[in-house]
């Protein structure tokens, strides 16, 4: 049996250490697995002397993460540092040209520089691994890498998020309102003391750009990802989502479109019988559409020390068997620059809540703004319903569903009825995903 | 750029020919993705006069199999001619010897022979690929081969067969016969004239012991499953189901248990919030519990030329970027021989459908057969549904839901129940499986 491999890991927080009690827990079945032993050899944290459960007894101890990067006691690196800059950036850097594999579960890093550490672990001849970056324990890198090569992807998408379901799950489920919830997520760990980075979709942002990246043959960029969160959200739509047969989830969404790729989260309207819809809590899932296979969906669990550390003990041992996939599925050189499709072209259908005065005319005057542009309507209900959580008195709320139309048109739509005076409150939209 | 990677194809029917569109239609990107040209070079088919609607003016024919499979002319010998034995055991079995790696989609061959043709492809150093043999287009080998390295698996188990999940759910919504949905099954292509291979449970098993080799790294043993299929099952048991929050599918289910491996196919419940119970029509779906990533679901298509052949192509692309996986994950010496667990030791709740003559004292005395050999029931129901598919006049249904409990108890149970003369048919009962 070859030497063994020696990890260097860096970051000994919640998934650190499970990375540490998982290689241990599986060594076994790991060295039976790529025949080679599996070690962790070095270390980096902030506080050496913090009890994390795990043995380290046998790892030399770095206090600094690029050294240890660098180290000629490590054959491949792992990243559990954090953060799109800073120390994570410089220790992948020096991993990646000192000929060391990375693995990696850092998403705004990958977000921000994943194409350029592409390049570099190419250049080097080495892998850069980052499973555990998108769904946690959900393989979906490596579908999208490997397992669905002979398609065509035409669109994907899903739940990133599990702070946002399970926010959103509680709201649909016990009728709460959405402060109400991200104070309980907050209690309970699920969600940060300050949690816009979650609730306000920039974490979804992230991960869906990487899985752009692998899905489409393109340049990663998250900038171009159109991004709204659920701050928005009423318990209202909820409500009325449910008895249209839908329900809200903060979805990204990648597809490929004739204007380009579009890539956006929000708050999306996905029908009930979706396997997406399903999905409650802090679960993830991913659906993909593709030529071939037609429709896939992995569902599991997005976060989690043991669940993240399952991704990055995965990539270990890829990479321990001798597989170098390339980070993105194809070659850097072969990755096409994107072409964001402008939100204002996207086409589909809407779910629109307007809270208009109470007077005669109103819904009139609402429906016809929408028939001079020629939006269809699929539904209009203008009704108080029972114990919901109303707008200001003297209001009705007006829902409607649109068929398919311009992102444009409708927003153009919505302007006039606000400058008509009919409304009372800031129009509220939410785009429709079909299956 | 090395020379190309020339495909031997044996057995040019649906998939067959969508393995060769699509490596024609995925050309270039499949190029990019593994730095090799991948074209068919030779292919081996009964008529080859026959128009399959794909282009194989460039391919070598060869009116044997075997000849295919040994010719100099192929780097890599794709079997999608099916059957356990003959020409396609003997056309892997030369081309493994010859040391070229194999793909196929023949779950019965590896059900049979999976793990001397994995010895043979491991002495000669070369591949043994199965994706698509279980459940199509889902990548469900590799994610149990590569992407749960780090678990220990605990339960594996899902609807493997398209055909009973399209039976099964056209019951239910539409409240008709076995026989009705079977015939409809039938007609639309779904199921074949012969339909015992797939309605009886064994198509099923077949793919079941392939997914208990590769999650529980053991040798695979598909005489050790035990196999029930649809044919029992009443629109009354689904109704039932229904009205006690279950779904009934066809499942396949693997476990570790401490008196050994439990495998086993049969209808079975599965509660309705449960991801599996919400896969209706020709969907596959699997359900993975391991300790560290906790609950992995994938649902995709299980069947169809394109979805197969995605399968089929992922793993030449594998091969052709000089991946060589172990065929069951683990070096076959490292592959334990299955202690099967005995069926008579399952503890598990259980579904009771009992058809009683309806005389005092019925229901009374059945329970009383359940109560002395400390069977507790969660519920016990005994009342004529309006409309309902009855039992012969003068009976009345009682459907119970036990508790777990060992299936000799019930089994036990049960015909003590027959011998007291109360019962007017034989007893149904159906496990029901927890998330």
């Amino acid at each position: 049996m070859p030497a063994p491999l020696r990890i260097g890991l860096a970051g000994l927080g919640t998934v650190g250490a499970s990375v540490v009690r998982l290689l241990d827990r599986q060594a076994a079945a790991l060295t039976a697995r790529t025949a080679r032993r599996i070690e962790v050899s070095a270390v980096n944290a902030r506080d050496p002397n913090k009890d994390r459960g795990v043995d380290l007894a046998r790892a030399k101890w770095f206090g600094d993460a690029v050294a240890l990067a660098r180290s000629p006691d490590i054959d491949i690196f792992v990243e559990l540092i954090g953060g799109a800059d800073g120390p994570a950036l410089e220790a992948v850097e020096a991993a990646l040209s000192a000929g060391k594999s990375c693995v990696t579960a850092n998403k705004a890093l990958l977000a921000k520089h994943g194409l350029r550490l592409a390049r570099l672990a190419e250049e080097n001849g080495v892998a850069l691994s980052f499973e555990a970056s998108v769904a946690g324990g959900v393989p979906i890198v490596k579908t999208l890498r490997e397992g669905l090569a002979g398609n065509s992807i035409e669109r994907v998408y899903g739940i990133l998020n599990g702070t946002c379901n399970y926010i959103l799950s509680r709201m649909e489920r016990e009728g709460l309102s959405f402060d109400a919830c991200l104070k309980e997520a907050q209690r309970l760990g699920y969600a940060e003391a300050d949690p816009t980075f979650d609730i306000g979709g920039f974490d979804t942002a992230h991960k869906l750009a990487i899985l752009t990246s692998l899905a489409f043959g393109v340049q990663i960029d998250a900038e171009a990802v159109d991004v709204e969160g659920i701050q928005s959200i009423r318990l209202a739509d909820l409500e009325a989502a449910d008895e249209l047969g839908y329900r809200v989830k903060l979805l990204g969404v990648a597809r490929r479109t004739p204007d380009g790729i579009e890539q956006r989260v929000a708050p999306t309207m996905a029908p009930k019988s979706s396997a997406i819809a399903q999905v409650m809590g802090v679960t993830n899932a991913v659906t993909i559409d593709a030529d071939a296979v037609h429709e896939l969906t992995l569902v599991g669990p997005g976060a989690g020390g043991e669940a993240t550390a399952s991704a990055v003990v995965a990539d270990i041992a890829d990479i321990a068997r001798g597989v170098r996939s390339k980070p993105f599925g194809l070659p850097t050189s072969e990755l096409a620059p994107l072409e964001p499709a402008p939100m204002q072209l996207h086409l589909g259908g809407y779910y629109v809540r307007l809270c208009a005065y109470d007077r005669p005319g109103a819904a009139a005057a609402i429906a016809a703004r929408f028939a001079e542009r020629d939006i269809s309507l699929e539904s209009i209900v203008q009704r108080r319903r029972p114990g919901a959580e109303g707008g200001p008195p003297g209001t009705a709320p007006v829902v409607l569903i649109t068929y398919a139309t311009h992102e444009k048109t409708l927003r153009e739509a919505l302007e006039a009825a606000v400058a008509d005076g009919f409304l009372a409150e800031k129009p509220q939209f939410i785009r429709i995903e079909r299956e």
